[in-house]
């Protein structure tokens, strides 16, 4: 049985607690929040927890092996060391850290110490990004050539973070997960309204070589919820839209031929491909369950996580030259 | 009587002669194209109607009033000044020209001619368009926080432009329209496949100052259609859709709420506002032949047409900088 | 505090329980279920409920003052009734009985015993409605014309009750509130398919009189979820659709101008105006919470319910008829 | 080169004459019309046609071997009747005729002359209905279930006929061409508003036997146009959507497992399978085309057409019925 901490009992926390208890060989046996309001909630919930308002006790308890950590980002780096330091197993909420150089860090104490470092980027098990996966590994849609993702809403202003790293840690962890690379190079940009001091709309281009782009556009203030992702292959295409409840993924077997000679490709000679479109039937199991459970596992078996703490590097790492990049005007062309 | 020539009888040429047909008080005189079997085509369509496949042949005929050109983007330049100069007015299909310095020259020569230049940027003449322009005109978004513009398809490759100069002047010549002034600086990105040499796929990132961010997706790429314009607002927010049949235009009455206190502002105490969508009703006459009217008109009165030749240059001012954006590598951030 | 005993912890007592609980000035004092292991679920949700297996445990206990109904259709008439005779309010699932003489006894019983009985026509109580209601009793929709009601999915069968006794209860019951009066007469007809015994395709046609007519689509085979409802109206018309997360109402300021001149109308010189599309803004509570609240200010204060048991016997009537009207072959015409 | 006369050059007749003046072995060589003005029209867009508003003219006339007939219902049988005793190939509009016998009659004389008798139930050489056809003959659906066609739209009221005989034949010839079989029966209502005398909205119940039944709204009051056939099967199900652009037919690969026990069948131990929707890329040509090229085809080599006479009598059954259903309350239950 994996006793289990949760850490920070607010937006997010209580889903964490839902999940675990609802896991085969797992308990969640504490929950910490500076907060004894929201711990009177959880202890509610959940009569026979130990609720404390200092997270010490959940280091001190042996029957803790592992701390799921749902506090505000800039705490995340000093609670998972000292919680790794302490020889837990420790899940943290997407983002990982709030600087490259505490994500490095905590990667390396990990790998030093044991134990599973492993961040909630939750939509990598989810069905829809599940299928996506299988169907670029099996080369279904050929070579990647573009991706195009919004992830757009009236939206829920943060007070810590920007639109940034709100919201564009989840299509980066989707897009990682897919490529298994670093980008090459990006530039954004981003506006700031509505008397904020923190951007509220913005743009990442991604430049992941091997002629795949990827755009994010990310915003708290469009009138309309969008979440879509195009996906550009030279064999097929596909779109992910995640509030569509019966077609989430669609392959469109569409696309460019070009033509076998060299100087006809010069003329462009090239001829479009109108095919069928697929939508495959998904599971319809809650990513977050399965995400817990895979927690579970890894602290059972010492697998490495699928999101490991090597992934959270990267989506920080992406994240952190995204703020420089909107920071700088470099390379801004004037007119 | 405003006699016509249109010139280059290709894609588009058939589309303005039809118009010009209709329009009361012009007459399509003469058709001029280089390839004889396109002016036979023509002929067939009108059989009243000069060809010819010397360009002068129009210059010279005291019939013209005013040349249509629908050729290829590098040679309006050297079509429209030799009628300018033969003191013919001129309609050019966008973009007016391939360079900055050509534009200029056309703009200063027809000022100093007296002739009226004009370029087709035909979504300025279209219903929805118009009424977005009523809608920011009386304030009834407030101040324009972002425009966020879609177009892609899967596309017909053009043998001499990429998809910024083949697609995006419709949707710079629409914000032009719309907010009457020249983005302050972009920055631009785009990829190409399909063994091409020029660009498929591209995004630019306009700042137009005033906190007034815009960015625009073009792509050939698509396994999609979509024709979508999202303008968010202080006050209200629109969506225009060009491929709803019903209802082109939403304006959502929804939005953020600010504090007045300044301390609060500073804690993020905003709330959202939730209310009614609003699809106006849309007039339903073709934008071509409100164009050709207009310019009529205008080669008439001597009003200075709405997508003048300035407007033409601020378009070609924008493509020629993020022309060079997507060439340099300059400022973006490594990873 | 009103008590409120549960009856019947399967698909929906649960929801009702929860309800209540959550409504000020009620309180869930027990549950009633034949089935023990029901039972115990809803001890481990509500520590404190009375549980039993024996209904006559909730009609003696004082402290129970509203029986909330939820178990299969042919049990209503039997528990509502003993219930009522014990001098408890009763709030019953849709439909009210599975008989019109049992509903007409029920609502007798119930007015001479100084009860207060109430059917559980949620959508009665649901944002948008209510935002019809509003609209109809405003008279914004002019008279009505036609309803066309669709509630098809590949559903769940039914062990007791056939398509119409599933789904037509909620789409009647809200044509019910807007126009308030039975039809006058309806023809109706289903099929039966996968080798059951009870129809699971079937439409209704009723005839309200003064020119509306109303046809219910109600289909368990279908392979899409379809929630909508039209109504087109001599002044405006409206979509109602429950699965359109933004704009569950859109109302249509377009329709038919019929000329003043008699001889006109004749010649049926008609033209169509075609007006901007309106979204209203709705109220997002949930109609199980504000039926709940309902129904304890009725058991208060003694108000007459919206659904009260005569709407409940309306209901029951139309659904009668409409299985005698499946099941005669009388008026068909032969091909 | 098969000479046609195309009779009545109102709304549909341009079409007519479009296609075949583009159709191989085709060659328009007369327009009928009692309106000179309309005469005058088809002479612009014809110089070369014979023009005649007499259709003695055109039955006299050796060139002429097949005459189109796009006139009003009430015309077409003694038009068609006409042609067919001079010798002259027939094509009628849809329906066919007014009446049964009048059919009936045309039939009958068509084989007697040996001339052939098409109509122009157009959608069944339309690329989405092909597709069904080879679907349904293929026993991808399996055995058909259910049939639930909607045609509805803000309308142009038709002067001398109601919405059933309008709009109905589109989606009663698809039906007929599918299942290749008249129904058992039908029943029938509509409603009448809007200062007419003709019904503006009807629904028709038709029951094909072996378990199919089809349901068919038609509606010139509806503020939305829509444009849908649900076909429900043992095997899959389709939707055929003709306004959807890019998905006009989207096949679901779910339905109901019925277990194989008798006994299990009884208590309805029935589960649901969610599997993959596919939407078949289509032929984007024509319809009209089509159908003008099987008609000379068929005039050439003495085949029978798809849209044979015999179909169009069934339609006009159908057609028939249902006037008779709607006149009648035979059959309604009173409420």
């Amino acid at each position: 049985m994996v006793g289990i901490a949760v850490v920070g009992y607010g937006y997010w926390g209580p889903n964490l607690a839902r999940n675990f208890a609802e896991t085969e060989g797992a308990a969640v046996v504490m929950c910490c929040d500076s907060d004894p309001r929201r711990l009177a909630l959880a202890q509610k919930r959940f009569p026979a927890l130990i609720c404390a308002t200092d997270f010490d006790d959940a280091l001190r308890n042996p029957d803790v092996n592992a701390v799921a950590i749902a506090t505000p980002v800039h705490t995340h780096y000093e609670l998972a060391k000292r919680a790794i330091k302490a020889g837990k197993h420790v899940l943290v909420e997407k983002p990982l850290t709030a600087r490259v150089d505490h994500a490095e860090e905590l990667v390396t104490l990990a790998e030093k110490n044991g134990v599973v470092l492993m961040v909630d980027h939750v939509f990598v098990y989810s069905p829809p990004v599940l299928k996506m996966k299988e169907l670029v590994t099996q080369g279904r849609l050929g070579n990647l050539f573009f991706i195009d993702s919004v992830r757009i809403n009236l939206g829920l202003f943060q007070h810590d973070v920007n639109v940034v790293w709100d919201l564009a840690p989840h299509d980066l962890s989707i897009v990682d997960y897919l490529v298994e690379r670093l980008p090459v190079s990006l530039s954004a940009y981003g506006g700031i309204h509505a008397d904020h001091e923190i951007e509220d709309v913005a743009y990442l281009n991604l430049d992941y070589g091997a002629g795949l782009i990827a755009n994010f556009h990310v915003n708290w203030l469009s009138p309309v919820k969008v979440r879509q992702m195009i996906i550009g292959g030279s064999e097929r295409s596909l779109i992910y839209n995640d509030l569509d409840v019966d077609e989430k993924i669609k392959v469109y077997d569409r696309g460019i031929e070009v033509g076998e000679d060299l100087e006809q490709r010069r003329k462009t000679l090239i001829s479009y491909r109108s095919g069928d479109v697929w939508a495959p039937n998904l599971a319809t199991r809650e990513p977050l369950s399965r995400m817990a459970e895979h927690f579970v596992t890894c602290v059972k078996t010492g697998q490495r996580p699928v999101s490991d703490g090597k992934s959270g590097l990267r989506i920080v790492k992406i994240l952190d030259a995204a703020q420089r990049g909107i920071k700088s005007l470099n390379g801004r062309v004037n007119i």
